[in-house]
Order: C-alpha cells, then sequence, then structure tokens
C-alpha cells in the first residue's frame, strides 16, 4: 500500500496526540501505521533544541525526514505536531511529493478562548502571564493552513468523531481502502 | 519478513557508504532497505551538532532511533556510521532487541595506517596536523566491537568481496531468505 504522511497541525490543546492515537487504532488492522508525536520526537531526537522559531522547524524538519522516510516504505505516518509555520510544512509536502509520498494536511481548527478556557496542560496560563516565550497563539504566531485536506473542529467535536470524519476522509482519498468502522463511506 | 538493523561500523575511510550501498543493491530485489549514512543524517538530522562526544553520540542516537521505527515496519535499516562508543551502539543493539528487531553488528577492520595512507577523504591529515579535534582513531579513541556478528576485512578485500560476506552471513543468520547473488550458501 502507497505510503502516506497524515500531518496534524493545531495549536496546543487542540487534541493531536488524542487523534493521532485514535486514528492509528481505527486503522493499524487495515496497514502498517506509526505515530510521530511532536513531543516524544523532540525527547528523542531533540534534546538539545529549545523553543525560537528556529529550533522549532528543525525539530519540525526532523519529524518530517522520519515521516518521509516511514512513507516511503509503505507506512502511514501520523505526524503530531503543533508545526506553526506554513513554510516549514509546505516544504515537507513538496518533499513528500518529490518523492512519491502522499501528504495529507489535517488542521485542528479550535478557538484560541475554547483551548485557554480547557488549558489541559497548564501551558496557556504560564504563556499569559509571560512566562513561557514562542508559545504558538499567544506570545509566537500560528499560521492556520489555507488548503488543508482534512479540517476537524476539536472545540465542537469529540474525539471520536473527529478521528472518524478523519478515517473517513482517508478513505475517499484513497489512501485506506476500506475498514470496519467506515461501513456508511460512500467509497 | 522481520526488521534487521545492519550496523556499520568502522573508522573514517574504511568503506561504509561503499559498502552499505553495495549490500543494498545486492538486498532490494528481496526485500526493502534502507540506508542511514551518518554523514546524510548529520546534514539532514543535525545540522546544529559538533564533533564532541556528546554531539556525535546524539547523532548516533538518532541514527539508532531512525532504524529502529523502520526496522519495526519490516525494513532492513543499514546504518553506516564511525559510531566509535561501543556503548552508544550496545544501547541501541538493547532497544532494537526490546522491539523484536533483530540487531547485526558489521566490524570494518582495516589497519589504521592502511586508511592513513590511502585517506581518501583527505581527513587523515588534517587531523594528524592536529586540525581536526575528536577525530576517531587519532585524536579521539575507536572501541572496536568485541562481540561483531560480522568481520570484513575491508584493507584486504575488495568491496566486492566483503559486500558479498555480509549478504552470505545475512542468509546464514535468517535475515534473507534467499538471493541470486547468493548461489554458494550452505542455507
Amino acid at each position: 500500500m502507497d505510503g502516506t504522511i497524515l500531518w496534524l497541525t493545531g495549536l496546543s490543546g487542540s487534541g493531536k496526540t488524542t487523534l493521532a492515537t485514535a486514528v492509528a487504532t481505527r486503522l493499524r488492522p487495515w496497514r502498517p501505521v506509526e505515530i510521530l508525536d511532536g513531543d516524544e520526537i523532540r525527547k528523542q531526537l531533540s534534546p538539545d533544541l529549545g523553543f525560537t522559531r528556529e529550533d522549532r522547524e528543525l525539530n519540525v524538519w526532523r519529524i518530517g525526514f522520519v515521516a518521509r522516510l516511514l512513507a516511503r516504505h509503505g507506512v502511514l505516518a501520523i505526524a503530531a505536531a503543533i508545526s506553526p509555520y506554513a513554510s516549514s510544512r509546505n516544504e515537507i509536502r513538496r518533499l513528500a511529493v518529490n518523492d512519491g509520498v502522499r501528504f495529507v494536511e489535517v488542521f485542528l481548527d479550535a478557538e484560541l478562548q475554547c483551548l485557554v478556557d480547557r488549558d489541559v496542560k497548564g501551558l496557556y496560563q504560564r504563556a499569559l502571564a509571560g512566562e513561557l516565550a514562542n508559545f504558538s497563539g499567544i506570545s509566537d504566531p500560528y499560521e492556520a493552513p489555507t488548503h488543508p485536506e482534512i479540517v476537524v473542529r476539536t472545540d465542537r467535536e469529540s474525539p471520536d468523531v473527529s478521528a472518524q470524519k478523519i478515517v473517513d476522509a482517508l478513505v475517499a482519498l484513497g489512501v485506506v481502502r476500506n475498514t470496519t468502522t467506515d461501513q456508511t463511506s460512500s467509497v
């Protein structure tokens, strides 16, 4: 089966890790899947990096490099990273397509205020207090995708609903041929 | 087919990249193969790293991390890196085995004097002149493997002979079932 990069981008707390896990769980019976979680990859590959624009782009670049390698071998590589800069995401897409790998961008859209109110990790409070520099959406820009293949509204939908939307879209795009959890798909 | 890490270790100029390419070319018709070349991975993932022990271990660690991910998906990941420190190689082996991935260490053995005489990249001359700090074998230790699965003498054998020895050993170890170039194997 063709390799694909499923790139989940969205603000901190928008549900990237949760959705990556939910989508991976649904698809693992059907095809090889690997999750590349931004925080985990940072811990493993980038203990030396901070959170300046340069350092964050380098971490995103590393995720993209590993995702491409995996996808070239038929894996569905699910990247879950804030990846706030459009130029980095677009460059990874360009290289993936060059490699014959599909790149499917998923925008986890959520009102900033909703994420601040939830503040799952307590990071927004610290960012708003000025304790965290370069915090996307607060003290650093987040450049939302202009043409993502998939948009999910994680502030209004349950993770189950968002995950199923992504799976349905992957079936419609031909990335996944069929799944038991997708009996209503039009494909 | 089970994933495997084929880890080529040896001094600069011992033929790691050449052998990785030769082995990959022989095996690609038979199974998925990916080369993770130390210099290339450093360029892609570690433009920020220098050549201190800490930085070199981090680069080797990154190669090991990516190799494990690929091997977990059935790829034969061929790492070609000086990887001078036994502790780093052994730790990557331990994690690979934990993941259910085979780790096959190949020691590219060659007399230092022979590599200095060849000096393919002109690096030994610079290292001996004191211009390159932390140069394995000259100004930094190279800890040869004590129990490598495969040893090739790249100072005495042609790359073709060494490559075929590695392929034969992989067949004997059950990593590759059969190859056209391996009609004399006992397996």
